[in-house]
C-alpha cells in the first residue's frame, strides 16, 4: 500500500516542490511566508504527497470549500477542490496518481478539479465526469467532478 | 494597426478554435449549445480575436466580473478577467498578443489573469504584476493583475 502523507511546510519540502512542473505563486508564497516567519517551520500545508525513499515523487493540493460557496453540487454542501496533482515523469504509470485521488475520495466529499486538457482519460478512469460548463462560473476552467453516493451535479438553468 | 474583433459563435469560428492549445470545455459547450440551438448562430461570444486573411491567428476571452465578487482591487469595483490569450505558433513574436492585451486595457477596468507559468516575462512587459497569493481565494491559480490609474491591489490581512 502506497502511503500518502500530509506535507509540512519547510525548506526541504519547498525545495522538492521545484521539481514539479506546476510550481507557481502558491509555492513561492509559502517560501516567502516561511522566510518572513509568517508561518512556522513544519506547519501543515494543503499538499499531500508520496515519498519514494527520501524523494517526493507525487503530490496534490486539497482544500475544503465551504457549503456557502458550493455552486456545483446538489444538495449544496462542503466539497473538496483538488489541484496540482502531479507525478514526476520517472515515476508515472505506477499508480501513484491513482493513489492520491483515492486518498482524496476517502473524505467522502464531492470533489472538483480543473485538470489540464490532455489528462481527461485518467480522470475518467478515476470516476470523474465533466461538469456542465457555465461560463460565469467556470471561465477558463475545464471542471471535472466526482460525486460520492447520494450527491448529484447541480442543475444549471440556462 | 492590427484589428481586434469580437468573435461570433458559429461553426466556422468553433472549427478555428480547435487550432488553439487551450481548447477545452468552454469551446465544447459553445458547440453543443449551437447544435442544440440554445444559442443562435452568430451570437456574441466572450472571445476577441485577430484574423490574418481568413484565419483566426490569435484570441483571448474577456469577461466582466461584478464589483460584488471583486476580491482583488481597492476600491472594490467591476473588473475584467482575461483567459485563453493565445497566438498560434507561426504568428508569435509579431505583437499580436500585445495588441490583444492593449485592447483589454482600453476598457479602463482593472484586469486579472491566470497565466501559464512560463509566460511571466510577457505579462510583466505588459505592466501586469503578481497579486499577493492567497490560498483560499487563488487555489491553483497564479494570479496577475493590471491596475489602471487610481486603482490599487486590495490589501490582504494575514
Amino acid at each position: 500500500m502506497i502511503k500518502v502523507e500530509r506535507l509540512l511546510i519547510n525548506y526541504k519540502t519547498l525545495e522538492m516542490f521545484k521539481r514539479f512542473k506546476e510550481y507557481g505563486h502558491q509555492e513561492l508564497s509559502m517560501l516567502e511566508d516561511l522566510q518572513n516567519k509568517i508561518v512556522e517551520n513544519n506547519s501543515e500545508s494543503p499538499f499531500y504527497g508520496i515519498y519514494y525513499g527520501n524523494n517526493l515523487i507525487a503530490r496534490m493540493s486539497l482544500y475544503e470549500i465551504n457549503k456557502k460557496y458550493d455552486y456545483y453540487f446538489e444538495p449544496q454542501q462542503d466539497y473538496l477542490t483538488l489541484w496540482k496533482l502531479e507525478v514526476l515523469p520517472d515515476y508515472q504509470g505506477r499508480g501513484y496518481g491513482k493513489r492520491l485521488v483515492e486518498f482524496a475520495k476517502e473524505f467522502r466529499l464531492p470533489i472538483k478539479t480543473n485538470p489540464r486538457i490532455n489528462s481527461h482519460g485518467f480522470w475518467e478512469k478515476m470516476g470523474f465526469q465533466k461538469a456542465h460548463y457555465e461560463m460565469e462560473r467556470d471561465l477558463g476552467e475545464n471542471p471535472l467532478i466526482w460525486l460520492p453516493e447520494g450527491v448529484q451535479e447541480k442543475e444549471i438553468i440556462k
